[in-house]
C-alpha cells in the first residue's frame, strides 16, 4: 500500500552501510516531511560530491583538486600507508600527525587472488625513491591481510634504506583487561615497555 | 583538512533523524565510494519523492495521486485517527486492519498553544457526517497530549452517534512485568479482562 516514490526512496537509503528497512523508512519520511529546500540541497549534495570528488594524484585521498589539501600543506617526508581513503579520516583524528598519506586501495589477499600488483605498492615504491621519504608508517588493519601487506611493504622497501614502522598493537586506552582478547593481550605482553 | 563537497554531504546526512557526525561520515563515504549510477539514482529519488508526494485529499496520508491507495481500496466505514502520516505505516503493520485513516497533523497541546482548530478535527467531523462512518478508532499516542486529543474527539463526535474507540493500553506482548512502568501496569490492571 506504500506509494512507489516513497518505496524507491527507502530503497535508496537502504543502500547505505548498516541501514535496514525501518531506519531507511525513518530517513525517507524525514525527507518527505521536511522542506523542499532541504530535499533539493540534499539531492544536490549527493550528486555534486560524486561529480566533483576524485582521487588525489599523489596519495589517492579523495579530493576535488588534482592534489589534495593534505599533500599540499604537510610534511612530505613522512608517509602513512593506509588501505582505504576513509582510513585517512581515522588517522586525521590524531591531531599531531603532520605527515602525508598513501592509499593502497586494498590489501594483499591470496584468498581473494589479490597480489601486490593489484594494489598501489608500485606507486609507493616510486614515491619513496622520488621524494626522498624518510619514514613510512604502515597503518593497515591489525588483521591477517593487513599484517601480510605490512610485511611485504617492509621487505620491498628494505633495499631503499627508508625507515619502515608499523602502528603499535596492544590493549586499547580506557579499556578493561577483563574484556581484552587473548591475541591482543599476548601482543601487548610481547611488546611491553619499561616505565 | 576535509574537502568542502564531502563536508557538505556529511552535513546533509546529519539532518536525518538520529544521525551523528560519524554515521553521516560513513554514509557520505559510502556514496563517494559507490558508483556514479547509484549516486545519481539516490539524488534523483530524494528530489522526486519530495516533488511528487503530496497529501491525500481525503485522509492526509502521503500520496502521489489525489486520493491515496488506502482510501481508494478499503472499507471507508471505519476510520483510524492518527497524529502523523508516518503513524499510518505503524498501523499498516497490523495486517488485518481493513479501514481507512484520518491524519490530524498534530495533537491538542495547551502548552504549545495548539488547540483543536490547529489540527484536522473539523475535517474529521465533516467526514464522519458525510461518509456515514460507523466507527472512529483513535490511535493517538498514549501520552498526555494524545489522551487529551482522544478525549476531545470522543466528546465532539458523541452527538453524531458514531462509535468512538481507543487503542487498548496495557503491558506489551512478550515484555516482562519486571520492566513495566507503574502507569502502564496500573492501566493494565484497571482494564483487566476475563479469560
Amino acid at each position: 500500500m506504500q506509494e512507489e516514490y516513497i518505496e524507491n526512496l527507502i530503497e535508496q537509503f537502504r543502500t547505505l552501510p548498516g541501514v535496514g528497512y525501518k531506519t531507511a523508512q525513518r530517513y525517507a519520511y524525514s525527507v518527505i516531511e521536511g522542506s523542499r529546500e532541504r530535499a533539493e540541497k540534499f539531492s544536490y549534495a549527493i550528486k555534486e560530491a560524486k561529480d566533483k570528488i576524485g582521487f588525489c594524484k599523489v596519495c589517492g585521498n579523495f579530493t576535488d583538486k588534482e592534489i589534495c589539501n593534505i599533500c599540499e600543506k604537510r610534511n612530505r617526508k613522512i608517509v602513512c600507508v593506509v588501505k582505504d581513503p576513509k582510513d585517512i579520516i581515522s588517522m586525521e583524528r590524531v591531531k599531531n600527525y603532520d605527515g602525508v598519506y598513501h592509499v593502497l586501495f586494498g590489501t594483499i589477499s591470496p584468498l581473494e587472488h589479490r597480489g601486490p600488483d593489484q594494489i598501489k605498492i608500485k606507486e609507493l615504491l616510486q614515491r619513496v625513491s622520488a621524494d626522498k621519504i624518510e619514514e613510512v608508517i604502515v597503518a593497515t588493519n591489525p588483521d591477517v591481510e593487513g599484517e601480510a601487506t605490512a610485511m611485504y611493504i617492509a621487505k620491498i622497501l628494505a633495499p631503499l634504506g627508508v625507515k619502515v614502522t608499523r602502528l603499535a598493537q596492544g590493549i586499547s586506552m580506557g579499556s578493561d583487561l577483563e574484556y581484552a582478547d587473548e591475541v591482543t593481550l599476548s601482543k601487548a605482553l610481547e611488546d611491553r615497555k619499561p616505565i
